[in-house]
């Protein structure tokens, strides 16, 4: 940031008055433009069928991480909710339409300024075809997730929570839980 | 938004290339100046003795809803997580020092562009002390949570959730779940 939005005067870092943390300030209208984390909201689309589970990914059409997979996830807009988020990111990436269930994960990706969420979802048919930000989409179990091949660590750390959490029920029983976690390597590394 | 915080040029309204939501976007420069929500995270600081637990809330200092009272909450900020938001705001409020547990309650407010978080928490002691946001800080049991000056309904809906939850395990067993809620009330009005 380097003009003011509200009035195109040069902004500079200063620590305001009752704050303790450097802000873009504007010397000209007075005007603090606060910088804050984003949301990234995604889901967990899920197709079972005689016994077997698979999952929707998406191979990414853009940068960072074009050709790499991914769950179906984006950024938050103004004006709808979370679940929102996850019902047209999921349907603006895999062309799919699912029923959402909990959240499943909430990861904080600090050096990045994003929180990730994804929720677990069924998928209401079979009828998904690959977004504009999508190069394929495809169904996966868990012995075929591509796991070298997953664009981002959030991504690949949800996917171990899903099918550890699976197991423990599949054993067990009981149900899916929440998980979070702080996610401090590099999101465009190899989980 | 009016000016570009890149160049200084006016912005408008448009819909970007392969998008489908009106961005303010730079003619000259060619930035598009994304919008997304903003997190609000707090805590739900408990202190139980004697059998009969109470919750630490805030009276506000500033606006909006000055004089109201809340639980400990505030913008995320870059750089950190959802844990430390909620460990911070609650000492910056309320000069608390608390262990937090799982994330209780998530909010959508949509028609503010934000989701409020809050994790439910123990005071580690006694010694809090009104911040400079706050005009008083005070322990409440849940017959004296003073429930029509409650400044924002997303904090009067958690303290709902908490009592209930409360209730329910102190009659049958279990644990807190985490509770999620559209809050789509004006943010000023009595919840």
């Amino acid at each position: 940031m380097k003009f003011c939005s509200e009035c195109a005067h040069p902004v500079s870092l200063q620590i305001p008055p009752d704050d303790n943390r450097p802000r873009y300030v504007c010397s000209q209208c007075g005007t603090i433009h606060y910088q804050n984390p984003k949301m990234v909201i995604g889901s967990i689309p899920v197709w079972e069928q005689d016994g077997e589970l698979r999952i929707l990914l998406c191979k990414r059409a853009i940068e960072p991480r074009y050709g790499y997979w991914t769950l179906p996830a984006g950024f938050m807009e103004n004006d709808e909710t979370t679940t929102e988020a996850a019902l047209r990111e999921t349907y603006e990436e895999a062309g799919a339409r699912v029923e959402l269930h909990e959240l499943f994960a909430l990861l904080n990706v600090p050096q990045v300024h994003q929180v990730h969420m994804f929720y677990r979802a069924t998928l209401r048919d079979l009828d998904y075809q690959a977004g504009t930000e999508s190069l394929e989409v495809k169904l996966f179990s868990e012995s075929e997730i591509p796991w070298d091949d997953i664009a981002f660590p959030t991504v690949g750390q949800t996917l171990k929570f899903f099918f550890a959490d699976l197991a423990r029920i599949r054993k067990e029983g009981g149900t899916f839980a929440l998980h979070t976690r702080d996610v401090r390597t590099p999101m465009r590394q190899k989980d």
